[in-house]
């Protein structure tokens, strides 16, 4: 195995809870309340799978515009209910260890640019850091390109790569993309749904998988 | 079976991620930032528990004094966080059912009163609703106390009773009053996480449990 794909929000940054809480909120202000739980179970899919998603929850679907429309608003919600991005614990020291023992490792995350940009400066990265996001593909989680697009980016084949994640829709996409998927509980998913969606390992947070690494048998490139 | 006992946050109404986003909030204001993940799991159980284990997570233990501010705190920003409570689909359905059945049953909280009263307001309940809160025992849950204060004042006997709950302090409160426990995923654990804490059957949400409501061999009293 020669390379690690992270997943951003949830696995490297702390910021499920403000996301699915901003979520709850803006479909309810919309008319549409979904609840808190299956709203958490959405949070990491793309956008407009989301508002997709919601518009099943509530028995009709929604228009482009009021897709677009929730996600601005969730945008400015979610500013504001959590104003400040934690790393998770062990998040910089796992991505600079990688960094010292020249393991190959990016970023693929289903956020946009602006948003992506806001999670990733809590992370103290170099420039020249690989990071694709939303803005980057034409389809973001389940579908594989994120992944895809990352790893061709890292110069490696899909059967090398890890990808490390907190939600169902990174282990889907990461069978689909050929890559061996990693679950962190840092998300808030429970253990086993993470397993039973395809987990090959599934680890607490960043800190427990950087103590536990050896357990990858990554290689230098 | 003669008796249902329901927990209130996060069973019947909908407030387990403005719970959960509120303490991460508080905690990390106070300078001991805890995982989001981490401070989930901790919903349900007594505010003073759930201090003390904030403090393990951060390595030093509260002092009365600090753990009383903090649950000052968190009640204000809780509010602001989530104004609105709403019912978990089926709940008023449910509570409506059990009723008309003339099913005994009654809710057992670790909320305070002030907070339980907001919660219940929203589920539209008779004045002759038993209602156990925080304040009637001494020990909240994972103790039984609730629950057993709940069932005597129902007046069946523990092994009569069902104990509703999302959480798994529920559970486990459940397991040491000799009562079965159910588990709803609607606190956003996973199933597996509830059945592992000794759920004995595991339903999305109150509507989803009424649906199977024959599954239980529930008796009129």
């Amino acid at each position: 195995m020669r390379a690690v794909i992270f997943d951003l929000d949830g696995t490297l940054v702390d910021t499920v809870y403000g996301h699915t809480l901003a979520w709850q909120r803006v479909l309810a202000e919309a008319g549409m309340p979904v609840e808190g739980w299956k709203v958490h179970r959405l949070i990491g899919m793309s956008g407009g799978l989301l508002t997709q998603a919601a518009g099943h929850e509530i028995g009709r679907p929604l228009s482009d515009g009021e897709a677009e429309q929730l996600q601005k608003r969730h945008g400015a919600v979610y500013k504001e209910l959590m104003p400040d991005r934690r790393p998770l614990p062990g998040a910089v020291d796992l991505l600079r260890h990688l960094r010292r023992e020249k393991i190959k490792h990016g970023v693929a995350t289903s956020g946009r640019r602006a948003d992506a940009k806001a999670s990733l400066d809590a992370l103290d990265l170099p420039d020249d850091m690989v990071v694709v996001d939303r803005d980057d593909v034409e389809r973001a989680k389940p579908e594989p390109d994120l992944f895809l697009a990352c790893q061709e980016r890292l110069g490696v084949t899909p059967e090398e790569c890890y990808v490390v994640g907190d939600a169902v829709w990174d282990l889907l996409a990461a069978r689909r993309a050929a890559m061996l998927g990693i679950g962190l509980l840092s998300g808030g998913y429970g253990q086993e749904e993470l397993y039973q969606a395809g987990a090959y390992r599934v680890y607490s947070n960043p800190a427990e998988l950087l103590d536990s690494i050896y357990q990858l048998g990554l290689r230098p490139s």
